[in-house]
Protein backbone atom coordinates (compact mmCIF):
# COMPACT_ATOMS: atom_id res chain seq x y z
CA UNK A 1 0.00 0.00 0.00
CA UNK A 2 2.77 2.92 0.45
CA UNK A 3 4.22 1.60 -2.39
CA UNK A 4 1.34 3.36 -4.18
CA UNK A 5 1.10 6.49 -2.08
CA UNK A 6 5.17 6.95 -2.16
CA UNK A 7 7.12 8.31 -4.72
CA UNK A 8 10.63 7.80 -4.98
CA UNK A 9 12.78 9.02 -2.08
CA UNK A 10 9.83 9.37 0.14
CA UNK A 11 9.11 7.86 3.70
CA UNK A 12 6.25 7.49 5.31
CA UNK A 13 6.39 8.54 8.61
CA UNK A 14 4.37 7.56 12.09
CA UNK A 15 2.97 10.74 13.89
CA UNK A 16 1.86 8.08 17.04
CA UNK A 17 -1.54 9.80 17.13
CA UNK A 18 -4.51 8.64 15.61
CA UNK A 19 -2.30 6.55 13.56
CA UNK A 20 -1.87 9.49 10.93
CA UNK A 21 1.36 9.16 8.80
CA UNK A 22 3.05 12.06 7.23
CA UNK A 23 4.81 11.42 3.62
CA UNK A 24 8.66 13.18 4.10
CA UNK A 25 11.49 12.86 2.01
CA UNK A 26 15.32 11.92 3.28
CA UNK A 27 16.83 15.00 1.14
CA UNK A 28 14.47 17.95 2.04
CA UNK A 29 13.05 19.42 5.45
CA UNK A 30 11.68 16.71 7.97
CA UNK A 31 9.87 17.83 10.85
CA UNK A 32 11.74 18.39 14.10
CA UNK A 33 10.81 18.44 18.04
CA UNK A 34 10.06 22.35 17.76
CA UNK A 35 6.54 20.90 15.34
CA UNK A 36 5.59 18.90 17.90
CA UNK A 37 5.95 21.16 20.61
CA UNK A 38 4.14 23.50 19.09
CA UNK A 39 1.14 21.56 17.88
CA UNK A 40 0.90 21.04 21.85
CA UNK A 41 1.56 24.12 23.10
CA UNK A 42 -1.41 25.93 20.48
CA UNK A 43 -4.95 25.51 21.81
CA UNK A 44 -7.46 25.74 19.64
CA UNK A 45 -11.05 25.12 19.91
CA UNK A 46 -13.91 23.35 17.87
CA UNK A 47 -14.97 25.59 15.16
CA UNK A 48 -12.35 27.82 15.17
CA UNK A 49 -10.49 28.64 12.40
CA UNK A 50 -6.88 27.67 12.29
CA UNK A 51 -3.88 28.75 9.33
CA UNK A 52 -0.45 27.27 9.44
CA UNK A 53 2.15 29.56 7.86
CA UNK A 54 5.29 27.36 5.77
CA UNK A 55 3.48 24.30 6.94
CA UNK A 56 5.96 22.26 5.02
CA UNK A 57 5.22 18.61 5.04
CA UNK A 58 1.87 19.33 7.23
CA UNK A 59 2.77 18.28 9.80
CA UNK A 60 1.53 21.55 12.32
CA UNK A 61 -2.27 20.80 10.80
CA UNK A 62 -2.09 17.40 11.04
CA UNK A 63 -0.41 17.10 14.64
CA UNK A 64 -3.51 19.23 15.60
CA UNK A 65 -6.42 17.53 13.94
CA UNK A 66 -5.16 15.07 16.08
CA UNK A 67 -4.69 16.47 19.07
CA UNK A 68 -8.04 19.18 19.19
CA UNK A 69 -11.82 19.31 18.42
CA UNK A 70 -11.44 21.93 15.84
CA UNK A 71 -11.67 20.74 12.14
CA UNK A 72 -10.78 23.39 9.93
CA UNK A 73 -7.20 23.65 9.42
CA UNK A 74 -5.28 25.42 6.58
CA UNK A 75 -1.64 24.95 5.51
CA UNK A 76 -0.15 27.44 3.12
CA UNK A 77 3.39 26.47 1.62
CA UNK A 78 5.65 28.18 -1.12
CA UNK A 79 7.19 25.13 -1.86
CA UNK A 80 5.03 23.46 -4.50
CA UNK A 81 7.14 19.44 -3.58
CA UNK A 82 6.53 20.18 -0.03
CA UNK A 83 2.79 21.36 -0.61
CA UNK A 84 2.39 18.11 -2.87
CA UNK A 85 3.59 16.06 -0.15
CA UNK A 86 1.26 17.95 2.17
CA UNK A 87 -1.59 17.19 0.35
CA UNK A 88 -1.20 13.28 -0.31
CA UNK A 89 -0.23 12.87 3.29
CA UNK A 90 -3.45 15.13 3.94
CA UNK A 91 -6.09 12.32 1.70
CA UNK A 92 -3.58 9.25 3.34
CA UNK A 93 -5.05 9.83 6.21
CA UNK A 94 -8.35 10.53 5.16
CA UNK A 95 -8.55 14.31 6.43
CA UNK A 96 -9.88 16.20 2.83
CA UNK A 97 -12.56 17.63 4.24
CA UNK A 98 -10.50 18.80 7.64
CA UNK A 99 -7.68 20.27 6.07
CA UNK A 100 -7.18 22.09 3.40
CA UNK A 101 -3.15 22.97 1.76
CA UNK A 102 -2.55 26.20 -0.27
CA UNK A 103 0.43 26.07 -2.43
CA UNK A 104 1.27 30.00 -2.07
CA UNK A 105 3.47 32.66 -0.93
CA UNK A 106 2.93 34.22 2.29
CA UNK A 107 4.52 37.31 0.86
CA UNK A 108 1.34 37.35 -1.26
CA UNK A 109 -1.61 36.34 1.82
CA UNK A 110 -3.73 39.67 0.82
CA UNK A 111 -4.25 38.09 -2.81
CA UNK A 112 -5.01 34.65 -0.81
CA UNK A 113 -7.24 35.22 1.78
CA UNK A 114 -9.80 37.75 3.18
CA UNK A 115 -8.85 40.07 6.20
CA UNK A 116 -9.43 38.41 9.33
CA UNK A 117 -10.80 34.93 7.97
CA UNK A 118 -8.84 32.71 10.42
CA UNK A 119 -9.06 32.59 14.40
CA UNK A 120 -5.54 31.13 15.02
CA UNK A 121 -2.79 31.45 13.06
CA UNK A 122 0.38 28.52 13.66
CA UNK A 123 4.01 29.21 12.35
CA UNK A 124 7.24 27.24 13.01
CA UNK A 125 9.13 29.78 10.27
CA UNK A 126 12.44 29.22 8.84
CA UNK A 127 14.87 30.44 12.30
CA UNK A 128 17.75 31.80 10.83
CA UNK A 129 18.68 35.38 8.93
CA UNK A 130 20.44 34.82 5.72
CA UNK A 131 23.63 35.49 6.32
CA UNK A 132 27.23 33.83 6.39
CA UNK A 133 26.57 30.15 6.90
CA UNK A 134 23.71 30.20 5.05
CA UNK A 135 23.17 27.34 2.49
CA UNK A 136 22.60 28.30 -1.05
CA UNK A 137 19.16 29.44 -1.42
CA UNK A 138 18.36 26.65 -4.10
CA UNK A 139 18.95 23.95 -1.97
CA UNK A 140 16.13 22.33 -0.71
CA UNK A 141 16.09 22.83 2.59
CA UNK A 142 17.83 26.38 2.73
CA UNK A 143 13.77 28.26 2.73
CA UNK A 144 13.27 26.54 5.80
CA UNK A 145 15.93 27.02 7.38
CA UNK A 146 16.90 30.56 6.38
CA UNK A 147 15.18 33.64 5.24
CA UNK A 148 15.27 33.46 2.26
CA UNK A 149 11.62 33.54 1.03
CA UNK A 150 9.87 34.58 4.65
CA UNK A 151 11.44 36.85 7.14
CA UNK A 152 10.50 37.31 10.66
CA UNK A 153 7.95 40.00 9.43
CA UNK A 154 6.66 38.13 6.95
CA UNK A 155 5.15 36.26 8.65
CA UNK A 156 4.30 38.17 11.80
CA UNK A 157 2.16 40.54 8.97
CA UNK A 158 0.28 37.97 7.41
CA UNK A 159 -0.79 36.69 10.73
CA UNK A 160 -1.59 40.38 11.52
CA UNK A 161 -3.24 40.57 8.52
CA UNK A 162 -5.17 36.94 8.53
CA UNK A 163 -6.36 37.32 12.50
CA UNK A 164 -9.57 38.70 13.31
CA UNK A 165 -9.47 40.71 16.29
CA UNK A 166 -8.49 39.17 19.39
CA UNK A 167 -7.32 36.06 17.23
CA UNK A 168 -4.46 34.48 18.29
CA UNK A 169 -0.90 33.47 16.80
CA UNK A 170 1.09 30.64 17.91
CA UNK A 171 5.02 30.77 16.98
CA UNK A 172 8.01 29.03 18.06
CA UNK A 173 11.42 30.57 17.70
CA UNK A 174 15.12 30.61 18.72
CA UNK A 175 15.32 32.29 21.91
CA UNK A 176 18.70 34.07 20.32
CA UNK A 177 15.89 36.39 18.39
CA UNK A 178 13.52 36.70 20.89
CA UNK A 179 14.09 40.47 21.02
CA UNK A 180 13.64 41.24 17.46
CA UNK A 181 10.39 39.01 17.91
CA UNK A 182 8.72 40.90 20.37
CA UNK A 183 9.35 43.95 18.89
CA UNK A 184 8.16 42.78 15.62
CA UNK A 185 5.10 40.98 17.50
CA UNK A 186 3.97 44.37 19.07
CA UNK A 187 4.64 46.35 16.06
CA UNK A 188 1.89 44.72 14.61
CA UNK A 189 -0.46 44.94 17.63
CA UNK A 190 0.58 41.12 18.53
CA UNK A 191 0.78 41.29 22.14
CA UNK A 192 2.66 38.19 23.69
CA UNK A 193 0.50 36.77 26.35
CA UNK A 194 2.10 33.29 27.06
CA UNK A 195 5.67 32.03 26.36
CA UNK A 196 7.85 29.17 27.19
CA UNK A 197 11.28 28.02 27.03
CA UNK A 198 12.30 24.80 25.88
CA UNK A 199 15.35 24.01 27.50
CA UNK A 200 17.45 20.55 26.58
CA UNK A 201 18.23 20.00 30.31
CA UNK A 202 17.89 21.44 33.60
CA UNK A 203 20.89 23.01 33.42
CA UNK A 204 21.33 23.94 29.61
CA UNK A 205 20.50 27.29 28.06
CA UNK A 206 16.57 27.09 26.26
CA UNK A 207 16.87 26.68 22.61
CA UNK A 208 13.84 27.22 21.90
CA UNK A 209 10.71 29.59 22.85
CA UNK A 210 7.01 28.93 22.96
CA UNK A 211 4.80 31.97 22.12
CA UNK A 212 1.39 32.83 22.09
CA UNK A 213 -0.26 36.86 20.93
CA UNK A 214 -3.61 37.99 20.66
CA UNK A 215 -3.81 40.58 18.15
CA UNK A 216 -5.34 43.47 19.90
CA UNK A 217 -4.46 42.32 23.35
CA UNK A 218 -3.60 44.67 26.20
CA UNK A 219 -0.03 44.05 28.18
CA UNK A 220 0.46 41.52 30.76
CA UNK A 221 2.66 38.53 29.82
CA UNK A 222 1.97 34.37 31.24
CA UNK A 223 5.18 32.24 31.53
CA UNK A 224 4.53 28.94 32.17
CA UNK A 225 6.57 26.36 33.49
CA UNK A 226 10.17 25.54 32.18
CA UNK A 227 9.85 23.23 29.13
CA UNK A 228 12.84 20.72 30.09
CA UNK A 229 13.25 18.31 26.77
CA UNK A 230 15.88 15.36 28.07
CA UNK A 231 16.84 13.99 31.81
CA UNK A 232 20.67 14.25 32.58
CA UNK A 233 21.25 10.50 31.53
CA UNK A 234 19.60 11.59 27.59
CA UNK A 235 16.68 10.09 27.88
CA UNK A 236 13.29 12.37 27.50
CA UNK A 237 11.73 13.62 30.31
CA UNK A 238 7.97 13.19 31.70
CA UNK A 239 6.85 16.29 30.37
CA UNK A 240 8.25 15.30 26.79
CA UNK A 241 6.64 12.08 26.84
CA UNK A 242 3.52 13.42 27.92
CA UNK A 243 3.42 15.69 24.98
CA UNK A 244 4.77 12.82 22.35
CA UNK A 245 2.21 10.39 23.35
CA UNK A 246 0.00 11.76 26.09
CA UNK A 247 -3.58 12.25 25.32
CA UNK B 1 28.14 48.80 69.15
CA UNK B 2 25.14 48.14 67.13
CA UNK B 3 22.51 50.45 69.67
CA UNK B 4 24.89 53.36 68.41
CA UNK B 5 24.42 52.92 64.71
CA UNK B 6 20.69 52.45 64.34
CA UNK B 7 17.68 53.98 65.16
CA UNK B 8 15.05 53.42 66.60
CA UNK B 9 12.70 50.72 64.19
CA UNK B 10 16.09 49.73 62.87
CA UNK B 11 17.69 46.77 62.21
CA UNK B 12 21.36 45.31 61.65
CA UNK B 13 20.72 42.24 59.00
CA UNK B 14 24.23 40.19 58.01
CA UNK B 15 24.44 40.09 54.36
CA UNK B 16 26.36 36.54 54.21
CA UNK B 17 29.30 38.39 52.38
CA UNK B 18 32.79 39.99 54.03
CA UNK B 19 30.98 40.23 57.10
CA UNK B 20 28.91 43.26 55.62
CA UNK B 21 25.77 44.46 57.34
CA UNK B 22 23.06 46.70 56.16
CA UNK B 23 20.61 48.91 58.35
CA UNK B 24 16.48 48.25 57.61
CA UNK B 25 13.53 48.89 59.20
CA UNK B 26 10.63 46.61 59.16
CA UNK B 27 8.24 49.04 58.16
CA UNK B 28 9.56 49.75 55.37
CA UNK B 29 10.74 47.94 52.17
CA UNK B 30 13.15 45.68 53.39
CA UNK B 31 15.66 43.63 50.05
CA UNK B 32 14.31 40.52 49.05
CA UNK B 33 16.01 37.69 47.01
CA UNK B 34 15.73 39.87 43.92
CA UNK B 35 18.53 42.33 45.10
CA UNK B 36 20.65 39.51 45.26
CA UNK B 37 20.22 37.77 42.23
CA UNK B 38 20.24 41.06 39.85
CA UNK B 39 24.23 41.23 42.20
CA UNK B 40 24.91 38.10 41.56
CA UNK B 41 23.62 38.07 37.54
CA UNK B 42 25.36 41.42 36.93
CA UNK B 43 29.48 41.18 35.77
CA UNK B 44 31.19 43.87 36.64
CA UNK B 45 35.14 44.76 36.35
CA UNK B 46 37.32 46.54 38.41
CA UNK B 47 37.93 50.36 37.19
CA UNK B 48 34.16 50.42 35.85
CA UNK B 49 31.76 53.08 37.49
CA UNK B 50 28.84 51.37 38.41
CA UNK B 51 25.36 52.90 39.46
CA UNK B 52 22.46 51.55 41.09
CA UNK B 53 19.42 53.21 40.00
CA UNK B 54 16.60 53.53 43.09
CA UNK B 55 19.59 51.89 45.50
CA UNK B 56 17.03 51.64 48.57
CA UNK B 57 19.05 51.10 51.42
CA UNK B 58 21.88 50.46 49.47
CA UNK B 59 22.03 46.42 49.15
CA UNK B 60 22.99 45.63 45.44
CA UNK B 61 26.49 48.64 45.63
CA UNK B 62 27.14 46.86 48.91
CA UNK B 63 26.68 43.05 47.66
CA UNK B 64 28.40 43.77 44.74
CA UNK B 65 31.27 45.66 45.91
CA UNK B 66 31.75 42.34 48.25
CA UNK B 67 31.09 39.95 45.00
CA UNK B 68 33.22 41.83 42.45
CA UNK B 69 36.92 43.92 42.13
CA UNK B 70 35.31 47.06 41.15
CA UNK B 71 35.56 50.21 43.77
CA UNK B 72 32.98 52.49 42.15
CA UNK B 73 29.52 52.65 42.91
CA UNK B 74 27.18 55.08 43.21
CA UNK B 75 23.88 54.56 44.75
CA UNK B 76 20.37 57.13 43.82
CA UNK B 77 17.69 56.85 45.65
CA UNK B 78 14.99 59.65 45.96
CA UNK B 79 13.45 58.51 49.35
CA UNK B 80 15.56 60.73 52.14
CA UNK B 81 14.33 57.61 55.01
CA UNK B 82 15.98 54.79 52.93
CA UNK B 83 19.40 57.36 51.41
CA UNK B 84 20.20 57.74 55.59
CA UNK B 85 20.50 54.23 55.87
CA UNK B 86 22.34 53.49 53.28
CA UNK B 87 24.76 56.01 54.07
CA UNK B 88 25.49 55.08 57.37
CA UNK B 89 25.32 50.82 56.29
CA UNK B 90 27.85 52.10 53.53
CA UNK B 91 30.27 53.84 56.48
CA UNK B 92 29.60 51.28 59.07
CA UNK B 93 31.17 48.63 56.39
CA UNK B 94 33.72 51.17 55.83
CA UNK B 95 32.72 51.29 52.10
CA UNK B 96 32.65 55.20 52.01
CA UNK B 97 35.57 55.39 49.56
CA UNK B 98 33.82 52.78 47.51
CA UNK B 99 30.16 53.57 47.39
CA UNK B 100 28.55 57.03 46.82
CA UNK B 101 25.12 57.29 48.04
CA UNK B 102 23.25 60.35 46.37
CA UNK B 103 19.95 61.19 47.65
CA UNK B 104 17.66 62.31 44.45
CA UNK B 105 15.49 61.87 42.06
CA UNK B 106 15.69 59.71 39.03
CA UNK B 107 13.48 61.86 37.03
CA UNK B 108 16.57 64.50 37.25
CA UNK B 109 19.44 62.50 36.36
CA UNK B 110 20.16 64.98 33.76
CA UNK B 111 20.77 67.59 36.75
CA UNK B 112 22.68 65.15 38.63
CA UNK B 113 25.25 62.93 36.77
CA UNK B 114 27.14 64.22 33.21
CA UNK B 115 25.84 61.90 30.44
CA UNK B 116 27.59 58.62 29.77
CA UNK B 117 29.76 58.53 32.94
CA UNK B 118 29.05 55.31 33.93
CA UNK B 119 30.15 51.90 32.32
CA UNK B 120 27.39 50.07 34.62
CA UNK B 121 23.80 50.49 35.54
CA UNK B 122 21.78 47.97 37.81
CA UNK B 123 18.20 48.60 38.66
CA UNK B 124 15.41 46.71 40.78
CA UNK B 125 12.78 49.18 39.80
CA UNK B 126 9.16 49.06 41.18
CA UNK B 127 7.07 45.81 39.33
CA UNK B 128 3.88 47.35 39.37
CA UNK B 129 2.04 50.05 37.58
CA UNK B 130 0.27 52.06 39.65
CA UNK B 131 -3.83 50.76 39.25
CA UNK B 132 -5.64 48.82 41.41
CA UNK B 133 -4.74 47.23 44.10
CA UNK B 134 -1.71 49.52 44.84
CA UNK B 135 -1.62 51.15 48.24
CA UNK B 136 -1.78 54.84 48.85
CA UNK B 137 0.98 56.70 47.29
CA UNK B 138 2.29 57.51 50.52
CA UNK B 139 2.69 54.66 52.80
CA UNK B 140 6.42 54.18 53.27
CA UNK B 141 6.54 51.03 50.49
CA UNK B 142 4.56 52.19 47.81
CA UNK B 143 7.15 53.08 45.45
CA UNK B 144 9.04 50.83 46.21
CA UNK B 145 6.62 48.34 44.71
CA UNK B 146 4.67 50.23 42.28
CA UNK B 147 5.39 53.19 39.97
CA UNK B 148 4.66 56.36 41.79
CA UNK B 149 7.75 57.60 42.20
CA UNK B 150 9.73 55.65 38.41
CA UNK B 151 7.90 54.14 36.12
CA UNK B 152 9.86 51.58 34.06
CA UNK B 153 10.72 54.27 31.34
CA UNK B 154 11.91 56.63 33.75
CA UNK B 155 14.76 53.89 34.58
CA UNK B 156 15.00 52.92 30.96
CA UNK B 157 15.69 56.48 30.37
CA UNK B 158 17.68 57.11 32.86
CA UNK B 159 20.06 54.27 32.19
CA UNK B 160 20.39 55.42 28.78
CA UNK B 161 21.25 58.77 29.56
CA UNK B 162 23.91 57.40 32.18
CA UNK B 163 25.74 55.18 30.36
CA UNK B 164 28.72 55.46 28.09
CA UNK B 165 28.30 53.56 24.61
CA UNK B 166 28.78 50.03 25.17
CA UNK B 167 27.57 50.35 28.73
CA UNK B 168 25.60 47.40 30.16
CA UNK B 169 22.22 47.64 32.23
CA UNK B 170 21.37 44.90 34.48
CA UNK B 171 17.69 44.53 35.94
CA UNK B 172 15.44 42.55 37.53
CA UNK B 173 11.96 42.48 36.70
CA UNK B 174 8.52 40.70 36.44
CA UNK B 175 8.53 38.18 33.17
CA UNK B 176 3.99 39.58 33.40
CA UNK B 177 6.32 42.79 31.55
CA UNK B 178 8.70 41.36 29.48
CA UNK B 179 7.10 42.28 26.23
CA UNK B 180 6.71 46.05 27.93
CA UNK B 181 10.15 46.14 29.15
CA UNK B 182 11.97 44.63 25.74
CA UNK B 183 10.43 46.93 23.70
CA UNK B 184 11.19 49.93 26.20
CA UNK B 185 14.91 48.95 26.26
CA UNK B 186 15.09 48.59 22.25
CA UNK B 187 13.27 51.69 21.59
CA UNK B 188 16.14 53.52 23.97
CA UNK B 189 18.81 51.63 22.11
CA UNK B 190 19.43 49.25 25.08
CA UNK B 191 19.59 45.69 23.09
CA UNK B 192 18.92 42.98 25.51
CA UNK B 193 21.89 40.55 25.42
CA UNK B 194 21.50 37.95 28.09
CA UNK B 195 18.60 37.09 30.23
CA UNK B 196 17.87 34.41 32.61
CA UNK B 197 14.43 33.28 34.03
CA UNK B 198 14.00 32.68 37.37
CA UNK B 199 11.81 29.81 38.27
CA UNK B 200 10.28 29.20 42.43
CA UNK B 201 10.42 25.42 41.42
CA UNK B 202 10.93 23.28 38.65
CA UNK B 203 7.23 22.92 37.61
CA UNK B 204 6.55 26.28 38.93
CA UNK B 205 6.31 29.81 36.66
CA UNK B 206 9.03 32.07 36.77
CA UNK B 207 8.25 34.61 38.44
CA UNK B 208 11.60 36.77 38.27
CA UNK B 209 13.46 37.87 34.37
CA UNK B 210 17.02 38.63 34.98
CA UNK B 211 18.31 41.16 31.87
CA UNK B 212 21.70 42.50 30.63
CA UNK B 213 21.70 45.31 28.20
CA UNK B 214 24.11 46.78 25.75
CA UNK B 215 23.69 50.39 24.46
CA UNK B 216 23.93 50.41 20.82
CA UNK B 217 24.85 46.41 20.67
CA UNK B 218 24.12 44.34 17.84
CA UNK B 219 20.96 42.10 18.05
CA UNK B 220 21.19 38.55 19.52
CA UNK B 221 19.85 37.50 22.59
CA UNK B 222 21.46 34.76 25.17
CA UNK B 223 19.76 33.23 27.10
CA UNK B 224 21.30 31.35 30.72
CA UNK B 225 20.08 28.34 31.93
CA UNK B 226 17.07 28.36 33.97
CA UNK B 227 17.35 29.54 37.73
CA UNK B 228 15.70 27.29 40.48
CA UNK B 229 14.99 28.55 43.67
CA UNK B 230 14.05 25.43 45.48
CA UNK B 231 14.05 21.97 45.29
CA UNK B 232 10.52 20.63 45.87
CA UNK B 233 10.23 19.55 49.29
CA UNK B 234 10.91 23.71 50.36
CA UNK B 235 15.29 23.93 50.36
CA UNK B 236 17.25 26.10 48.50
CA UNK B 237 18.60 24.66 45.27
CA UNK B 238 22.52 24.25 45.03
CA UNK B 239 22.53 26.86 42.33
CA UNK B 240 20.93 29.37 44.94
CA UNK B 241 23.03 28.29 47.99
CA UNK B 242 26.01 29.44 45.63
CA UNK B 243 24.48 32.66 45.18
CA UNK B 244 23.84 33.56 48.72
CA UNK B 245 26.92 31.98 49.98
CA UNK B 246 29.26 30.83 46.85
CA UNK B 247 32.92 32.77 46.36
Amino acid sequence: MDSDILREGEQLDDLGRENFRLIQRKDRFRFGMDAVLLAAFARVHARERVIDLGTGTGVIPILMRARYQCRSFTGLELDAVSADMALRSVRFNGLEEDIRIVCGDIRNTRELFEPGSFDVVTSNPPYMTVGSGAPPKDEPVAGARHEYFCTLEDTVKAAAYLLREQGRLYLVHRPMRLAQIICMLVRYRLEPKRMQLVYPNISGEPNLVLIECRKGGGQGLRMDPPLIVYVEDGKYTGQLLEIYYGE
